[in-house]
C-alpha cells in the first residue's frame, strides 16, 4: 500500500502519521521527492480502511497494490482449475454446457428436457427447484420436489445437476446435488457463503448484476477461505439503463477474471439479455470470447413455462445453436 | 394489463391468443382500432409472464395498469403508517433521527456515543454488531457481543436500538432488540425477509444498492405478505459510475416512495456518500426532500473506528449538524 | 398511443381529456373495461408529450405503439442496407474489418499501418485526424495534416478511408474522405447530425456511452430525415460501474439493432474494453454476435503511439486475429 | 505521478522504464522497497497515457497525484469565484434562482413567465429559443425568434438572461444573451467549448448525463483555458437504471465541486427528476445542500407546454416554493 502525503505537510504531521501506521503493526518507507512525500507500507494492510487515510487532511491518496483476494488470485495459483462434477470436467480447457428449464415443473418435463439436451451435446443439467422471485404473489419453485425430480432426470441421464439454494438451512435437501447455485441476489450474502465454504460440492457462483469483478471475487474468496476451492464464476449480465434488454451481458468478464484468476468462467446468456430470439447470437459470443461454459435456459413448452419461459430456447433451437457453439468453440480451441 | 397486438395478426392468431388468456383465468375485453386490436385483461394477472408475452410473435407490446405491491401500497392504505419503536415513533408528521457507531466496539464506546447523541437530539440508537464485509478477511462485528453491548446503552439511556441482521439463524440473539435492520446486500434475501415477516418487530429495510424503488417495495411486500406491517424503507445511495463518491444518494426517493406507499422513508446519508466531510450537507439536504428521517453514523474516535470511520462524524460535528437539520426541519413541516 | 384512465375518473373529467387529444387532432377511441377505461389515439402522436400526460391527475400511464424512428426502421424497411464505401461493400451479409491506429501520426506511420492490415485481410483504413480529448491539455491531433496523411496511405493501398468529424465547420477538409465518423461525444449533437444528412457520404455513427439503442437510432435519423441513408452504427461500449475494464462492450446491440433497423451495425472492441490485451477475445465475440463489421485500433508500435496505445493491438497481434475472425465469420455466416 | 513496478521485475527491465520515462523528458525517483520498486514521475506528465503504462508487462499499477485540471481546481484559487451576471452576483455565497420555461414560445408567454417569477424572487430569467430533441420530428424550438422574445422580456423586467446553444454557428445571435447555456449533450462537444472560451460572457456549462464530475471540471477547463473564467456549473440528474424518474438528481455534486473547484455550482431539479409534482421537494433539497443557485422551470400553462410541460411547475407552484427555498437558504446561510 502507497500513501502520498500532501505537498505542504509539516514534518511533524508526516511523523504522526507514520507513528499511527507503526501502532497498526506496519513498516514504512519514506521516500521524500521534489514535490511530495510518499509513503510505502508493508504488513497486514488489509485492516486499513483506504478510505478514512484518504480522508485525513495530510494525505493525497491512497493506493493498494496487492488486489484483496489470494486464494482466487492466479498469482499465487498459475494452473487453471478444472472442476470435476461427477466426472465431467469443466475447466482448464473443457468447455461445457449446462442446460435445462428455468424451473422443474414434473418429472415428465425435466426428464424430456434433459434427454433432448443431452442428446445435443450438454453434459450438466440445470433447473431450478427453489426461486427467488422479485413478488412474493409469484411462483416460488416446487422447493425439495424439484430437487426429487432432478435426481429423477439425473437417474434416467447420468447428467450431474445443477440447482440453486436460497437458504442454508435447506443444505440437507442439497446433500445429493452435483453443483450447488448461488444466485445473483445472493452473491454477497456471506453467511450462506462461508457454509457453502465447508462443503467440498462445486460451487457456480452468479454474479451480482450490480457487482464488480472484484467484489465477484472475494465473494469466491468468501467461500475459499472456508476449505472449499471448487468454485465456477457465472456472469448473467449488470443492470445498466438500456431497456430493450433484461440486463447487459458483460463478456469483458470472460477475459478478465481468467486473468486474474484461475477459476473456470462461464456465460449464463438467458438471464443476461432476457429475450429468447436474442439468445443464440449472445452464446455464439460467449463462446467465441473464450468461456469455460455456457449456462442456458431450454424448455419444451417455454409459452406454458411457469417462469422465464421468455428467455428460454425450444428444444430445436438448443440442438440447432449447441452445433453452431461445438464449431465456434473448435476455432477458439485451435489458438 | 394490456396487450397490444401487432398489425398484420390474423383473426385466427388473436383468437387463439384470446383463448390462451382464458385458459388461465383471465378476463378478455378486445378492442379493435383503426390500425391495432388492443386487449384489456381483467383478474388475477399476477401469474402472467410479461417478456413471454412480449415475445409472442403477434403481440407488439403489454402493460401492467397496476404496480404489483398490494400492502406497500398508498392506494390501498392512504394514511401514512408511524411505526412505534418502543415509545419512539416514526413517520406520519414524526421526524426522527437514529445515530450512532458503524460498528459496536466495546460497552465504553456504545454508551459514550448514545450519551452523546441522545444529548444532540438523537431518539435511536444504531450500531453494528453483525458486519457484511466485501472481504472474508475484514472485521466482521462482534456479534452476539455487539448486541450485548448495545443492550447496555439502551439500559444507561433508554434509547431504543436498530442492529443489522444476516442470518435468520440468528433470530434469537435479536429477540430483545428493537429495529431489525436489513442490509442492502441482503435486500432480496427472500427467505430472510419471509422469516421478519413473521414477527411484529419494526424492520428496516435498505435499498439495494443496484435495485429499483419498484423492487424496494417488493421487498417491503414479502415481509408485509407475512403480517409484519411495520417495516421502515431506507435509502443508502445506489452504484453508478461517478467515483469521487462512494454512492450516489438518490434523494428522489422520497418523494416516489412517499407517493407510492404508506410506509415511512429514511435517509442514510453516510453510507450513500462514503466520505465524511460531505455527510452533513447532504444530511441537510435529506431533511430537506421531506424524508421522515435520517440514520447516520456518529463515531467518538472515527481516526481509530474499526470500520467505516471514514463516512462517520465526530460527536461534536453531529452535535452541530443536529441543530442544523432541526431547524430545516421546522421550514419543511410548517408545509 | 394508448393512455389508461385511472379508476375513479369521472365522465366529466374524461371528456375533457378528450376534447384536449381532439384539439390536437388526434382521433380517440375509447373502450370502457370493467376496471378502467382506455383510450387508443390515433393521428400523428409524435408531438405528444408523453410524460406530461402521465402527469395529469386522471391518467394512470401512457404506451406509445410505434417505435418514433420511421426511416431507420426495418418494419418499413425490410431489407439490409449495404453501404457501398468506394467500391467495398459493408452490410446485407458482406462482413469487413477496419483498422488503423487511434491518430495518423506521420505519413510513414499510416502508410505502413495500412498496408500491414491490408495484407492481414482488413479492406478499410482508419485513423484519427481530429481527436476529441478529455482535457484541453492533450494531443488534439493533426488535424487537416491528419487527413493528407490519411489520404496519401489511400493512394498507396486503395484502401477507403474513415475518420472522425468533430465541427461542422471542417466539413470542407472531409470532402475526399470516404466515410466520416462521429464520435460517442457528438452522438446528439444534433446540429452536425443535420448538416451530415445534407450529405451522401456514409456516416459511421457511434453510440453514445450512456445512450440507448432506441437514442442511436432516434441519431442515425436525424441524419437520414435530411436524405443521407447511407449510415452504418456502431456500439463502442458502454459506461457502468466497472473498473478493470474502460467501458462495458454492449454485444446485444447487435441482435437488437439488427431487428429494429435495416441498417449495418458494426463493433469497436478496442475502445469499449481499453485494454490491448483483452481486445482479441472480445473482436472474436463481435464476430460471434453477428456483428456486419469490427472497428479496431492496429498500431505498429503502440508503446510510442501519441494516443490510446493501451488499447491497440500490434501489426502482428491484428494478423494472428484477423485470421481468427474469418473463421468464426465463416461458421456465423453458414447459418 | 507514481509507477509501481511489479515484484519479479529485472534490473535492466526496471533501467528500460526509466530510460524510456526520461526520453519523455520527465525525472524520476525510484524508491526500491522490500517487496516493490515506486517510480515517481515529476514534469509535465500530461502526456503520459496511464492506461498504457498499466498495460506494461511490469508495471503493477499508476496513480496520478494531481487532478488534471489546473484553472478550474480550488487548490491554485482558493477563493469562491462569484460570476456577475448583468449586476447579478451568482457564488462566492450569493444563491440565485434562475427561473423560466422549457421553451421560449411566444412574447406575451416569456413576459408573463419573467414578470410573474420576479415578483416570487428569481433574479434570471430562462427559457430555450435553441432546443436539443431526442427526436428530429419533435419542436425544434423557436431559434432566432425566441432570442429576440427572451430580450423583449428582459427590457420589460430588466432580468438577465440565460439561453442554450447548440453550434458556434449561431454565436452572433447570442451577441446580447447574458449567460449562454451549454447543454448536456453537448458537454463533451470539445470544439463549441474553445469558442466559448474565446468570450468573457458567463457560461452555464451542464453535466453530462453520464458524465463524471471530473469530466465536467474537464470541460469547464476547455473554457478557461482559452481566457474565459466565468463558468457555473450545473447538475442536472445523472442516467442510472431507475426508471420512476426521468433522471438521479446527484446532489454530491455540490460538496464535491465546491471543495475541488472555485466556480459557483447549481442545481437544475426540474430535468433531473423529470416530474413537476416531484421538483419541489428536490429544489429544496438542492438549496439545503448548499448549492449556488437552482435552475428551474417554471410556465404559465404547463398543461399546454410546448416541450417538457411534464416538469413545468404552474406560476403559483413557484411562488410557494420560493418562498420555502428563501428560508431553507437562510438557515444554511447562517453556518
Amino acid at each position: 500500500m502507497i500513501a502520498v502525503v500532501k505537498p505542504g505537510a509539516s514534518k511533524q504531521q508526516i511523523d504522526s502519521l507514520l507513528a499511527w501506521f507503526r501502532s497498526r503493526g506496519l513498516k514504512t518507507h519514506v521516500s521524500e521527492g521534489e514535490f511530495q512525500t510518499i509513503i510505502g507500507l508493508v504488513g497486514d494492510t488489509s485492516q486499513v480502511d483506504v478510505d478514512l487515510l484518504e480522508g485525513l487532511e495530510i494525505v493525497e491518496s491512497v493506493k493498494r497494490i496487492n488486489e484483496p483476494f489470494k486464494r482466487a488470485n492466479r498469482k499465487f495459483h498459475p494452473a487453471d482449475t478444472a472442476v470435476n462434477i461427477g466426472g465431467v470436467i469443466l475447466g482448464g480447457g473443457n468447455f461445457q454446457v449446462i442446460a435445462g428449464p428455468c424451473s422443474v415443473e414434473s418429472p415428465e418435463q425435466i426428464v424430456c428436457v434433459a434427454e433432448s439436451v443431452q442428446a445435443s451435446g450438454a453434459r450438466l443439467l440445470r433447473g431450478g427447484a427453489f426461486k427467488p422471485r422479485t413478488s412474493p404473489y409469484d411462483f416460488q419453485g416446487l422447493r425439495a420436489e424439484g430437487i426429487e425430480f432432478l435426481l429423477e432426470a439425473r437417474a434416467k441421464t447420468g447428467m450431474p445437476i445443477v440447482t440453486e439454494i436460497m437458504n442454508a438451512a435447506h443444505l440437507p435437501l442439497f446433500e445429493p446435488v452435483d453443483v450447488i447455485q448461488v444466485g445473483a441476489r445472493n452473491m454477497q450474502n456471506f453467511e450462506l457463503l462461508k457454509e457453502l465454504g465447508q462443503l467440498r460440492k462445486p460451487i457456480l457462483l452468479k454474479r451480482g448484476f450490480a457487482n464488480t469483478l472484484k467484489e465477484l471475487l472475494m465473494s469466491a474468496e468468501y467461500i475459499m477461505a472456508e476449505g472449499n476451492e471448487n468454485v465456477i464464476l457465472c456472469e448473467r449480465g449488470i443492470r445498466t439503463f438500456e431497456t430493450y434488454t433484461r440486463n447487459t451481458l458483460d463478456l469483458s468478464a470472460v477475459p478478465v477474471l481468467q486473468e486474474l484468476s484461475h477459476l473456470p468462467v462461464i456465460i449464463d446468456p438467458s438471464h443476461a439479455i432476457g429475450v429468447s430470439r436474442y439468445v443464440p447470437q449472445m452464446a455464439l459470443a460467449a463462446v467465441a470470447s473464450g468461456a469455460d461454459g455456457i449456462l442456458i435456459e431450454v424448455h419444451n413448452d417455454p409459452q406454458n413455462a411457469v417462469c422465464d419461459g421468455a428467455q428460454s430456447l425450444t428444444l430445436e433451437q438448443f440442438a440447432h445453436l449447441s452445433e453452431k457453439m461445438q464449431r465456434i468453440r473448435e476455432v477458439i480451441a485451435a489458438r
